[in-house]
């Protein structure tokens, strides 16, 4: 990029302070919440509207500049780093609610609303928006770029059942628009489905009509010790299995239940077993609840479960829900510099999974700490440099995730559950997925980005 | 196609049986379920094995032979007609489950599967697979190309929704797998998604994983009779919003009821009111789905509702329930041919929709009638020949058609909620799309059937 370009840039945008370069780019802006993927853009334009995103494109597209979309840079993966420098595109101060449609129960927002004033937005007026990734100051944007799953997935599902309609502006700047407020759609291909997991590499998103369900009346959760991770985690395909349906069944051990403690300065209501599994019910009547949990206490006192801790209040509920969304952070805070794991395999796997990831260290040694969603599959293990020297690191790291994923090919399993794929773990997908299906990939990429300028180098290319 | 390459085919297949050509074409193979779309293939191969398909697609590959998908022949908008005639490749023997897995509540099945069979066969085992769509002698892979979404969409979803996995054979012969028993899955572009919906034109569907739910112990219906349409159909998003999720709402009108009384030689429990709303509640006990349709009728009755017939035996449920899967037969069986419209719309805009269908024939003096799922938005109008004359039904159904597909885009509604486009809706989509989104799926094609050998002219091109 050049002084001139520079100068267009600024002229569609107007407002100097929106236009950030040289100095004047945070390093933020050159790494997500993961650094491993490091790259500075040429220049960070803090977009507010369809309109001037549209024109940024149309010039970059004519120009052969690369662009990168950004949230909030909370992705683990690289997918926001700007690999070819060129144009950031940000989208943060895109975070307006633009309508709460009560009749067709949708949300319509800007893509920078964060996660977590949407919830509280529509929890306040009694409605519900059930995806619930760890990461609550991820932007809305963001969570459809990864098809983002979080904690409720067993009773809710993904991001994805939740999109009903998106605007986009294509590589070439053209706004245009996949889906709309309907329920139903068979009216040519899903493109608004391609879009959703696409990580910013087919369009930018500049509007999202989401889905809404009526607010559950009453939460309650179920935090149970067992004597073994194995107990823990052979339960749960019997929890599947029974007619009850938790809205989420986590999975976690002590040593980072202990590091949450530290990092939240609280107490977790129960340390002293080896393992827990989480649950969470919800419904409109106490009465509804209590009958599922019952039946799941009973199948986990059958085996083995050492006691059944009954989160009833919603101050106990916040506290133990805080700790568990605090995992990621504390694990962070016990080491020097971690990297990720987040396999997805059949539920019916978890238990070989979770055990092969646990005594890992034997073959490779290297300190991991795992914990995830036992309900749907999806593990997240936190590979640790600790003291390790940087060559160690890169060695040992790399063992260990070859090690995990090649676990989970052979499981049947996928590379990324939710976090997606970025620049960090292209080449996981590139070795586990049919070569004949990276083809149609870029074939698609090549339909929407011919001159592959948006978001390059990301999932497979 | 020439003498050659009927021999080669018959070499792949072995079986004489199962290649069909010349007089020993049955004519339905010349149509579907309206056969207003009319082109015989040259060659029926009913195929037994992904590896058969793939060989038959390589080699239509390689000599540019026009290949076209058909499950049961059960669709309504001419996909699974031979337009370019070619290979027709007939999927009806490959209806085998091949695996029930419990641990992970899949159903692993066989294009050829008929959605009842499907239905029968998990219910037995007391699991549930929701999609229900009227046509129950459709096939599941007929399904799943166009995503189909029946009557329980309200509360569970559409086919979309209930498919985790699939294999394909591409165009050029290759076999492939898009997802797989995961339960989320963020590992690049959402190709299983893609294929949901994608009318035979993307690939071949040989295997399909599906997603089962626990079968509800309890359902119950509500018949609510109206004084009025509009009271009926006013009413619904008032259910929406309250915190009660039915399975289903359907409305109907009192002359389709008694078409459907007349076609099954059977009463309706009421033919009395001018419309009706039907309601489904599912659940795990008797009380949790009271207290959900209590609510409800309370609120049918505040707008004006004459009654509230409650279906509690099984046998009342299935009397109702069947009446209403008639309705498209019936309405068939009264006329002596007709056409289909598939629109959906916002649901806040259902009622503007239904009354403007109901008085089009004072604009367009055809005879029409209308029922669908007033739920979800998708709205199916029959417009019915009678006793025209060929020239004055091609200009006044056309009249019909364009007036309700101007209407839905009016309303921001789409062109079809589930029956897709295949080739007799091509001219509306074409219409009512963005060029921009209709190039884009050109490039979709394009990538995987760059010969546009796999069911030409149809969705788009």
């Amino acid at each position: 990029m050049n002084q001139i370009d520079l100068i267009y840039i600024q002229s569609i945008i107007g407002d100097k302070e929106r236009v950030l370069y040289g100095e004047n780019i945070n390093e933020e802006y050159s790494h997500d919440e993961l650094s491993g993927t490091e790259s500075y853009p040429d220049v960070v334009v803090r977009v507010t509207s369809a309109e001037e995103i549209s024109a940024i494109m149309k010039y970059a597209y004519d120009n052969n500049i690369p662009v990168t979309p950004r949230g909030a840079g909370t992705g683990l993966v690289g997918s926001s780093v700007a690999m070819e420098h060129g144009i950031m595109l940000e989208t943060g101060l895109m975070n307006h609610v633009l309508e709460l449609d009560e009749d067709n129960l949708t949300i319509t927002v800007e893509p920078g609303v964060l996660l977590m004033d949407l919830a509280a937005y529509v929890e306040e007026r009694d409605l519900f928006y059930p995806p619930d990734p760890g990461e609550k100051s991820a932007t809305i944007g963001g969570n459809i770029s990864t098809n983002a799953g979080g904690m409720r997935a067993v009773k809710y599902g993904v991001t994805r059942d939740y999109v009903r309609g998106l605007e986009v502006v294509l590589p070439n700047g053209t706004i245009t628009t996949f889906g709309g407020k309907v329920v139903k759609n068979s009216t040519g291909y899903a493109l608004k489905d391609l879009m959703v997991g696409s990580e910013g590499t087919l369009g930018i998103i500049t509007k999202a009509v989401l889905k809404l369900l009526p607010l559950p009346q009453k939460a309650i959760s179920l935090l149970i010790p067992f004597p073994s991770l194995e107990q823990a985690i052979r339960t749960v395909p019997l929890i599947i299995k029974s007619k009850s349906i938790p809205t989420a069944i986590e999975f976690m051990q002590r040593e980072v239940i202990m590091d949450a403690e530290k990092y939240l300065g609280k107490k977790f209501p129960d340390n002293s077993a080896d393992a827990y599994l989480l649950l969470k019910f919800d419904g409109n009547s106490v009465e509804e609840i209590e009958k599922s949990y019952e039946r799941v206490a009973g199948i986990c006192l059958e085996q083995g479960a050492i006691d059944i801790l009954i989160s009833d209040t919603e101050e106990r509920e916040e506290s133990i829900w805080k700790a568990r969304g605090a995992f990621l952070e504390a694990i962070k805070g016990s080491t020097t510099y971690m990297d990720e794991v987040d396999v997805v395999v059949p539920r019916s796997s978890v238990n070989e999974m979770v055990e092969y990831i646990h005594n890992l260290h034997e073959k490779v040694d290297i300190r991991i700490k795992s914990f995830g969603h036992a309900g749907d599959g999806n593990l997240h293990a936190y590979i640790l440099k600790d003291d390790l020297s940087n060559e160690e690191w890169e060695l040992k790291m790399k063992a260990a995730m070859d090690n995990i994923y090649e676990k989970a090919r052979e499981l049947n399993g996928q590379v990324s559950g939710e976090h997606g794929i970025g620049y960090a773990k292209k080449s996981y997908l590139l070795e586990s997925m049919d070569p004949v299906v990276v083809e149609l990939m870029k074939g698609i990429k090549e339909a929407f980005d011919p001159k592959n300028i948006l978001n390059p180098h990301k999932v497979f290319k």
